[in-house]
């Protein structure tokens, strides 16, 4: 449930500042991310540690994060995609792409480059390699050209992961971050959740004395 | 079989060049590669297009080497390290990581960014996290602080995606390249054959009218 305010709710990372106000999410550059630009209240979350200090005006959710993990240094982002969840895979797809597996508590993740850290990566080393789908190819249809190649050496080795993970584990999957649609039709069975975070952004707020 | 003989073998790639005589393999990173410097006569095999001209004691194996794919663009390196093969998977871990899936004949394949790419982009991108082992984890458990999560982030995934195609396709799995022994413990089935590609390039030599 999302509630109508006036209050931005910003999720705050290396690559992006994701905000959301009004059932309406928008990404700003972080190079173009000035936080005193925002006119009206902010509750935030983040982990660039470029970003120090706020104006006023910014209010940090992180203190009133309660985090049910033994995993040492779990993100802030991480700690309140998986608030409150139970028995299931979340991945998130953004400059890294993070996988927690929660049971009955969190029981750890992994952290791999995101898609466009991959196509940087191989626009450094091979640019004459393109990272362009030429073909439609299921999970288990292998590659029969470079560009195929290198688009789903990405694409298929993230979906194979976590449905090993899935798997292993009989845990259903959320996918969540920018570009989660575009795994949709290799992970079948999983639920997506465009705004995963700021909904557990507000599920927190609902502890706290802070109003939205 | 490896013979002796003067005569190196060299696999020109986009981050070193490796060499191979007399049962000794060299890497020479690829800013300090010059084919003048050779005193004897090079066997070689180049994907690097900033490589064009060799001195004439440089014979390009190339257009000796019989591809059985359909496979647009398959670099010549991987041309060679299928050569022959049927009925395998094979994986060579370097600047990229690849895949090759051969069953009656080569099917295709994957490229994917390898270990030193990863880590530069992690570093670029969250320096802050280090790509540092910290706990001794099997396929299947779940890295319980970021070191490891970025760490197994890879190993695992990669092990996780050659694995299943092994399974999918029901083919044993033969890795080689640069660090194909870190990923021994994790490939338990796995055959390991250090020098794939200067084996092939000497059983491609055998079919042809030049002298190792």
């Amino acid at each position: 449930v999302i509630t109508k305010s006036l209050t931005f709710l910003c999720d705050i990372g290396h690559t992006s500042a994701n905000c959301f106000r009004n059932g309406e999410s928008f990404k700003i550059d972080i190079d173009s991310f000035n936080p005193e630009s925002f006119g009206d209240r902010v509750i935030y979350i983040n982990v660039n540690q470029k970003f120090k200090n706020f104006p006023d005006h910014w209010i940090d959710l992180q203190p009133y994060v309660e985090s049910d993990t033994e995993y040492k240094t779990l993100g802030i982002d991480r700690q309140v995609a998986i608030f409150g969840e139970r028995n299931r895979v979340i991945v998130d797809f953004g400059s890294a792409v993070t996988i927690d597996v929660i049971s009955d508590r969190h029981i750890g993740g992994y952290i791999m480059l995101g898609r466009d850290e991959v196509v940087r990566g191989f626009q450094r080393k091979t640019p004459h390699l393109k990272f362009k789908r030429k073909t439609i190819l299921d999970l288990g249809e292998v590659p029969m050209v470079s560009e195929d190649a290198l688009y789903y050496g990405f694409y298929h080795q993230t979906a194979t992961f976590i449905e090993s993970i899935s798997k292993q584990h009989d845990l259903p999957i959320t996918i969540t971050g920018g570009y989660a649609d575009e795994f949709l039709p290799l992970l079948k069975e999983a639920e997506i959740r465009k705004n995963l975070i700021f909904e557990k952004m507000e599920l927190i707020l609902q502890s706290t004395e802070i109003e939205l």
